[in-house]
């Protein structure tokens, strides 16, 4: 019916990532409680990687490719799902469900397109540079602070204690440590409230 | 409890955000349906205007300006809620109480990026300027993609006709000639297999 394959085949991409809104997480929304989808946690994460922009502690990053990092960094759980960060069995295989997901989903877009996006997944998933660094001290921050503001209703649903938090957020410190400062408060701002165990 | 107000206002304004997930649209999501909510819509649209940026008639566009337009134009619906694209007497008053929530939303943030977004917002909601006429081309895109992917869900239960949709998208075929010859067969093959009144 379509003639233009370059076009249809970016359709086809946006038409399947459209499934991103089913795939469930863990964390739950402040308002309202429900667990947050994977579209709408990437939504939040890219607009507050440009508010807090100013607090990466490298001179380096370059904010826009942050943002794009993160409205894709999730696509692969549309194959692969969302695992849970502490869940240590299912983290095992984690990287090759995710790795073969990346290849089929990221590959129904035109192939310049494709190899832009699985490059740009692969950095964030390496997680070394500066930029894909930043990116993942934001995609954790966001969970911390949605836990945080929904007293801790997935915590105290999985049994989470405070060294577990610190521990999975430790890239925030390392990437934005005037950010790590306000965590930390936070955290035992948490524990002193009473919904996260010491 | 916390000591820099600056970030203490970002994080406000980040935790507030959070209820756009809240807010239901018309359209609905292709795979498993249920209406879809602005937080999600906005991270699709975000990712579209990277993906299909070329067939953008100005070549002025900065593609960045553009999804920061993206991610925050529907925050206003967090107070203004959702208003349906085809209900002329809700329009009536939709700016004046898009307007209110803007100033009370985005001034949530501290002073000097609250300026910043009002003024984004504002420019998204004149369309007149390149980088918002394509953003609001891409943002019209979306749910016609989702509406025709949902053999015409939204259309059929509000009695949508083909001149509505079209009239309703003039603003693609303006900015993005190449998309709006693609949006014509789209439409005439939805009023074919009879998901869209002639």
């Amino acid at each position: 019916m379509f003639n233009n394959l370059r076009l249809q085949r970016q359709v086809e991409f946006i038409v399947e990532i459209d499934k991103l809104k089913q795939v469930l997480r863990q964390t739950f929304t402040t308002n309202k409680p429900r667990q947050e989808n994977s579209a709408e946690h990437s939504w939040h994460i890219a607009l507050m990687a440009i508010l807090l922009a100013e607090y990466a502690d490298s001179t380096k990053i370059d904010v826009f490719r942050v943002v794009k990092m993160l409205l894709i960094h999730d696509l692969v759980e549309i194959d692969a799902g969302d695992t849970f960060c502490y869940d240590d069995a299912a983290r095992k295989d984690q990287h090759e469900r995710e790795l073969q997901a990346a290849e089929r989903i990221f590959n129904l877009a035109p192939r310049d397109q494709a190899k832009t996006l699985v490059t740009l997944w692969k950095e964030f998933e390496a997680c070394e540079t500066p930029d894909s660094r930043f990116a993942n001290a934001i995609d954790r921050l966001q969970p911390l602070l949605n836990n945080y503001n929904s007293k801790g209703k997935a915590w105290i649903k999985h049994n989470i204690k405070r060294h577990q938090v610190l521990d999975r957020n430790r890239i925030i410190g390392e990437e934005a440590p005037k950010l790590w400062h306000y965590v930390k408060e936070l955290v035992d701002d948490a524990v002193q409230q009473g919904f996260l165990k010491k």
